[in-house]
């Protein structure tokens, strides 16, 4: 097998895990759902599954591991999450301490693992009804940004809730709301749309995180709850050891997209 | 049974039927679809559906029935429409000369009813959700505008897009996009949000038709085909007769609104 796309999630899998794919996951095994990764020692994990539960949009769980366990059964029969994930990210009292390939030396046995949905399957939903998608067309990453809507906090975690941004015109911004609104697993219908001051964004062309924006003329930003809202919330928790994906280097799962729940 | 509120709708037909019941019929018999009414020469009948089939926003069908029928079964096993409409509005080559409070005199055995969704419901739905409806809330009539978009023509019926348009909250108004998007029979998604230039509105609080809009602060406008749009292209057509209802006077349906289709 050559080249760098993979249909099969177990394929893309058992690639990732041998170390024969390394990159990201955007555009991979289509139709099935990619996740967030979180990684928390067990004393924090019933705060962190409340966290996601109060905050259902920005952190849909596809799925939670037992302690000490790598194994996800629910995502795929062979899923190990210190193997099959392209690149992790891993903190140390809220700092970033390396980028490892896998996780073999540093799994512990109270660790829990969550799993959390993530915006590519939606956007491949908007591409299949012929919706141009900017960030995509012009081969950046999607603009993020630091909001002043305030997640519902839980234990130690909390903070703000951070939105990613894709801009369309009205016509289209219809459709995509009501094709998000089908994926609750991938944060669903937008939260706000149209003035970025309303929801405390200063500079829509200053993204916090990810590309500056494009946006056509007479496009509106739309702006829907992302997965790195979790991660400030875990980082802002500061726990011994907190493990994440590196950015783009999703969990590829069997789930299929457009399951209804 | 006295007061003006009935919840069944063959009741509230057979009292329109007996004229104990005049008036408009919205938030009557909650929950069942109510209609907009179009009555045709048979000789305009083909052109007058296939105008509909091509325009399903503005003219989602209901019903079509049987040229000299005046019963239309799908929609209730006792539905007449020459007696179950509160109020009708008669049009001889494109003007009004009539409102009766039924057709007794005006049936001939060559007019073929058309039954067209109306917004009532999917507003039904959004107060269900707890959205605030403006114009309900000010117990004003929607306001209603011709645009720049054209609709498709069929034969002698054409003309533009009429809306109604209803101001909410960006987060509001996203629901209400989701909600009215499942109800294709009571014209589903808007057609257009935000700035009414864009759609050929001159002046938001000038309607062409119903009472002047009551849009809050930060509220954003959102548009939605309209009824009206069909009884444009019926007036302009200029047929030797059509019978429309009043407005806000309705075919009160069996149909439930929360039907999938």
């Amino acid at each position: 097998m050559t080249g760098e796309f993979e249909r099969s999630p177990r394929t893309l899998r058992e690639r990732i895990r041998s170390g024969s794919f390394t990159g990201p996951t955007s555009g991979q095994a289509p139709g099935y759902f990619q996740g967030n990764l979180a990684i928390l020692p067990e004393a924090l994990a019933g705060d962190f599954l409340r966290f996601c539960v109060l905050n259902p949009k920005p952190c849909p769980l596809l799925a939670v591991g037992e302690a000490g366990d790598p194994r996800l059964p629910t995502l795929g029969a062979d899923v190990d999450i210190r193997t099959d994930v392209p690149r992790y990210r891993i903190f140390r009292d809220g700092e970033l301490i390396g980028s490892p390939g896998d996780l073999t030396k540093e799994w512990r046995d109270d660790l829990v693992t969550f799993v959390i949905g993530c915006s590519f399957s939606f956007e491949a939903a908007l591409q299949r009804a012929g919706i141009r998608v900017p960030h995509i067309d012009a081969d950046t990453n999607v603009p993020m940004y630091v909001t002043n809507i305030a997640t519902k906090p839980a234990g130690p975690f909390a903070g703000p809730m951070v939105v990613s941004m894709r801009a369309f015109s009205p016509q289209d911004a219809i459709r995509a709301i009501v094709l998000s609104d089908r994926q609750p697993l991938a944060h669903g219908a937008p939260l706000h749309f149209g003035d970025p001051a309303a929801i405390g964004i200063a500079d829509i062309m200053k993204p916090d995180f990810g590309d500056a924006p494009v946006i056509g003329a007479n496009a509106i930003p739309v702006f829907w709850a992302c997965g790195v809202t979790p991660q400030m919330a875990i980082r802002a928790a500061r726990p011994d050891i907190a493990i994440t994906h590196d950015p783009g280097h999703m969990l590829v799962t069997d789930l299929l997209a457009e399951r209804s729940s």
